[in-house]
């Protein structure tokens, strides 16, 4: 592919999309352009000029930004509305919010209390885990990029569930924590700095809406799962304790062959050997997503430790994984 | 005294309001009262009752409390309406806003931008830093509570400025960080926690509001005084590092002498000896502001190191110092 | 009670000990006595002088110091030789060291590593939580203090199964998050802040030391708790957020009902209404244990968050409460 | 330049030398080579094969390694015996450490409390600033990297005084904040975690060692320069707030100006306009210094703000980019 790749940023002065326009400015084959949803204030603004050309997001400014795909770091309802309007201007998407992330409108009522406008573009959605999916988002026109704990999460327990060695009676564990940007960059009274500094805290306890995304990607029933959300104290990162009991007496090398079979080939999955896991700091501005475990065979005891990078692997990162498959390009460009 | 003191807090929720309330509690001879000034939602009220009475901050609320003294930890307008409500009611009052602290209209428009709608009250005001004005604010009926920067910026100047020992010319640079508290509970993008982590920032350089109330109690001119206000990335705490030159060659106990003279009785200020200075942990939930310094005695060079709780001594703390003073209480009552 | 209570600190300098002397001196009935195990540098001693009288940790020290208690915040094997040497002398001795917290020599031996030498003292240790053992605690002469981990998951999880309402076969995880204070004043590789900061990770998963302090109160079996320690980039405070699944459906007034039932009459335990939750910041600085929980009745999930200041509930907080106990001073002195 | 470069890291495991190895890893046409001074343990050493050459740091290692350039991020002591070695060797050297930084015996002597083994080749050491010191650098066999501190320092200021633009009696005031890693990844009570977070201050006011590194390159005396160097709770950056008069009246374009005669070609030193000053997030990885100020014309006053990232342009990255000075590779290889 001789010419460079224009990627569309819209929602980039958030974390998530700021990101991208990060991974953008590096990536060998492709450069990012700033789609304004909205005027920035000058303060807003960089100090210094960074060369990115900018557009307003409009079909006019849309089809003046040549545009070969459009990143929506945005709100569900402006996604809602955003998808269509790329897709019918020609142009792929791959949209970074929950609004087509679930499978069924009733899904989306649940979890999300919105009666969603256009089921048909909901089942069209291809899910954009590529370890799970890679076939379907390779050349797809419209990716809905996973949340940032489904990541983690489906990376950690798929394989488990898939390969039929836990026992799923005594349930599954996801205890998760994510720094701040995970909350977004919208002030709140939950993200000032005196709220969140030397705090910790758990929230939509059991029932977070990331969780129906950790269901139907990891084959697992709403009934076997728990799920806790917290706040760490720090910026970026997300970290999952996973708990589990296998059927029968696992090894730590069992285990490891069940992870190994399934991510052998995978560049952005990262098994850890026998005493050692991950923390936050290993997967920072990264697009990893790194696996460490504990086994305790004699009592089938499982613990496993999942990390990434929220805006990393969780966000942006992924979204151009999967920008770089639906392009052809290759599946690292701009994430090593 | 044989009756407790009632003292009611508007504006409970913020900081320096809070910070207010819980001093109280603690108090040998007065008790808090909330003074409601606008309906709380259910997440924000504490999850065990506290057994603090609550009125509404009216007429006739304020009528029903019986407080003696209202502490007003509000925004400056919602002040300039407050205090001559309470004094109307024949209650005492000190308010923590920066609407009282400047002498003269001038300076209030200059500075706030604010038209003064009560200039003679303004000059009623009683400027409460016992150290300087005790007298003044001995049973004084409405006190205006200083500045956290110029709190411990005029303890550490003033008594330099007044002993003549320091040159004016070659002026005095007070370099102040503020923890993150000072800025307000209210969400802004500059107090969201992922803008303040693992950051440091300056604001407000030469021209920040606290300017001219360290000059009018220092004896500072404008012209003579650079101040820089700078945000650490921490709950709560004020260090302030101050450079002067010495008219004469000047030993660490020749300005230990100095503040000695103007602070040996004094409970709540504390300087340090040589070879020790103070760090913002000396200080934090205290009412003390303290005092070290470094003195090159050849080059006449002076460096002073301030720090002090911006919610304690730099308002909370001392308000309930200006408090016990104009009741008549023991000065350090609450507050060891 | 006439004559004050005097308590002394070993090993006042570390976290533990610091926060015990901290407690002592607005301790209504008894006061702080430092007893120096080891010469501290000038740098290390403090700036102004505290008034709390200072004593050699010696025999001869320990008779001059006239101490009617000692609190042990020492090394395992600093505890190991203090506690006899204290009992020898008609000393009371709280210890706040994890070498007689494990009831029998077999059980030190597998998971301190150690050979303990006083299997007898092992046995006659109290062991401090009063929420369970208040009658034993109660005029005792010895007192081993729980470790800071324990001492929450077994408030939080001991009810549950003394009530014979979960599940377990199903298992409990307890997933454990602590501050940084709770590893200890030693610099090392681990507590540099670089290390620590913007940083979450998991350590000593599934056999950490304080799992058998959990089994041996709460009545689990080792194959039925999953654990997990976590370092938090803060100073203070555990949250650990546990997961079990009821027998029969339950709802959040059943649940509160067990709660309710165990720590009715406690001073230190607070159960959470619905929809509340604690987090860090409301225990902080106090002798709190609080519990909050979540209930999905329908899939008889229940994920129970208590959280609890390591240093206070966890530590030096739960030492006084115990001291109080043991001299017969009201429980609760000191920690209000 | 065909074959591409082979650059030694000495100390890759603090923090200077591993920054140094992460940006020559993404350098386009040098590679990092591992010399080891001192065993690794395995918990020390990486998790995943990093692909980096790995050598012994002694004669024999350094031919084998077949090195082109040493960067030495190493301890004072260490740095006085390796460079001669590497010089011996026929191997180019930077040193990092503050043994070759100063120009003579007396100022080591002084400021060091060394007795400098080898005046000689402490004349032969070129400073590597290369915005002041360009040519010198191109093609050097040594080059003594500057300090975090003076590096901005000099930075902003010796323009000003190169331009004889400020009033030099009034003295010069530069109030400097730092990131715990400049204090070197070795634990102590000073970078524990608790002892930094949520706490802010001073050390070695006004004789701290960088103190005549700023002076001998910005043309100050030692009577002239106030320096303080205070530390920030947080992982990386510098920011310098420096405090002038101006000899006459100047506008923020004079300032400007001569800002922009000294640094228009400069790609590492950015001047912020009018109304913009730098915090660390701006300057954090990377190797730029940013400057921005304040002035007041009236009074002459003038407030700069100099920022960088401390192992950035205040270490490692200064570093390459005086190794692709020395090696005649282009300035910015590697670090934009």
């Amino acid at each position: 592919m001789s010419a460079r790749i224009r990627a569309g940023v819209v929602g980039f002065t958030g974390y998530s999309g700021a990101e991208a326009v990060r991974i953008l400015r590096h990536h060998p084959s492709a450069e990012p352009l700033l789609l304004e949803h909205r005027a920035q204030s000058d303060s807003e603004k960089p100090v210094f000029d960074d060369g990115v050309e900018r557009f307003a997001f409009t079909r006019e400014g849309l089809a003046e930004s040549k545009a070969d795909v459009v990143l929506l770091a945005t709100a569900h309802e402006v996604s809602l509305e955003a998808v269509p309007m790329c897709l019918e201007a020609g142009v792929r998407v791959i949209d970074l919010s929950g609004s087509f992330r679930l499978r069924t409108p009733d899904q989306i009522k649940r979890w999300y209390g919105l009666d969603h406008p256009d089921p048909q573009l909901l089942a069209d959605a291809v899910y954009g885990l590529p370890e799970f999916y890679r076939d379907k988002v390779r050349g797809a026109r419209f990716v809905s990029n996973p949340g940032c704990y489904p990541t983690a999460a489906n990376l950690a327990i798929r394989p488990l569930v898939a390969a039929g060695v836990i026992n799923r009676e005594a349930g599954v564990v996801c205890d998760a924590k994510s720094g701040v940007s995970g909350a977004g960059k919208q002030p709140t009274a939950k993200t000032h700095f005196c709220q969140v500094t030397e705090n910790f805290s758990a929230y939509n306890v059991m029932f977070h809406r990331h969780v129906p995304e950790i269901l139907q990607n990891s084959d697992l029933e709403e009934s076997e799962l728990f799920f806790t959300a917290q706040l760490l104290p720090l910026h970026r990162g997300i970290l999952e304790t996973i708990y589990v009991r296998t059927l029968e007496k696992m090894s730590h090398a069992d285990v490891a062959e069940v992870y190994r079979k399934a991510y052998a080939d995978e560049p952005f999955v990262r098994i850890y050997p026998e005493g050692r896991l991950p923390d936050l700091r290993a997967v920072q501005e990264t697009n990893f997503c790194d696996i460490g475990f504990k086994v305790d065979p004699e009592t089938r005891r499982l613990t496993v430790v999942a990390a990434e990078d929220n805006l990393g692997k969780g966000a942006a990162g992924q979204a151009i994984q999967n920008m770089n498959l639906m392009l052809g390009l290759p599946e690292t460009d701009g994430l090593l």
